[in-house]
């Protein structure tokens, strides 16, 4: 069986990654690689669906036993991705789907050199503006603050492979799949056909 | 206008990258760079259509003035690409396909790091026999010499960045719409995007 993908899906706060990410996962061929945060629970996050919820002592001390492939301090939370899943769920040829802050995507790039690295980005930074008020949890300050960051998050465009820009769902959700689709006929995954076709 | 993409398709003699290339060029999009060759033209081929048919000695002079991107000797004749339609043709944003033997596909890489290589191959080589052989138009003992040539050529598969097994014409032809789609979200692209986002 061929291994799946490993697949960093970053953008900035605001770009609309977790929707497309709960859209992607209707398809079996992807699973999500839970995260762990520090951060409250909004409404209708549950424990070990979209995080798993932790105090900030108990991630220190997974930090400290290196059980995380990365972590990140956003806002004031932790942020950070165990590393068991992912590695047992490639191996099971599913395509791992790592939904990264865009500090945390950095780290992991070094640890994973053949993950495959989606940058979501939103239209323009006005409609970002909107979707970060319509959200309705956050302050005012909190945006300003976030809309700032994506600024310099976006900066970081070209330490990714792709961009996906995320206007309308569905067509984000096509060029994800067509970046997928491709990535698994890189010539890097056909070692055993070749061998096949040359030796019978 | 973002610039086009230039594509060398490639792949062992019978493999079918000529069937392929003549289906993709009915997308608008694409456009066929057109080769010069030395040998006789197959029944139905063009001037200027299928290839430039050329003599040995015109051949040689257009090596000598340098406007071949390439060229190989192949079972006694010589095939090469000239430079300045592709160059042009990107810049008018279309994407340009380079229909090239294994052998000059090589030299290409030097010169045009950034076009993507996409390896052709059969299913088997029982199936590139039997594509041969119903072809009709060469001697056995040339078969046999392409056969041996399709197993040298398979072990380069590395040199390309992706592979297409050739079984169904029509799911070839996804899998290059597929990635030609997936390369033009390549992060490299998407300068202006970002920019123009960050500051309006």
């Amino acid at each position: 069986m061929k291994e799946g993908l490993k697949i960093v899906l970053s953008g900035p706060s605001g770009s609309g990654k977790g929707t497309i990410v709960k859209e992607l996962i209707k398809n079996e061929q992807f699973l999500l690689s839970i995260s762990v945060t520090t951060r409250q629970p909004r409404q209708g996050e549950e424990e070990g669906v979209h995080y798993f919820f932790k105090t900030k002592e108990a991630f220190e001390k997974m930090i400290a036993q290196d059980e995380l492939l990365e972590y990140a301090c956003f806002c004031d939370n932790y942020y950070g991705t165990p590393k068991a899943f992912i590695e047992e769920s490639v191996k099971k040829g599913k395509d791992v789907i790592l939904e990264i802050e865009v500090q945390g995507a950095q780290q992991i790039k070094e640890i994973y050199p053949d993950a495959i690295f989606i940058f979501v980005i939103p239209p323009s930074l006005a409609e970002l503006e909107s979707r970060l008020v319509g959200r309705g949890t956050e302050e005012r300050n909190i945006i300003d603050q976030r809309l700032k960051r994506a600024k310099e998050e976006l900066a970081l465009y070209t330490t990714y492979d792709y961009i996906v820009v995320n206007d309308r769902l569905v067509e984000a959700i096509e060029d994800i799949n067509r970046i997928v689709g491709a990535e698994k006929l890189r010539s890097c995954h056909y070692a055993a056909e070749i061998e096949e076709i040359i030796h019978n």
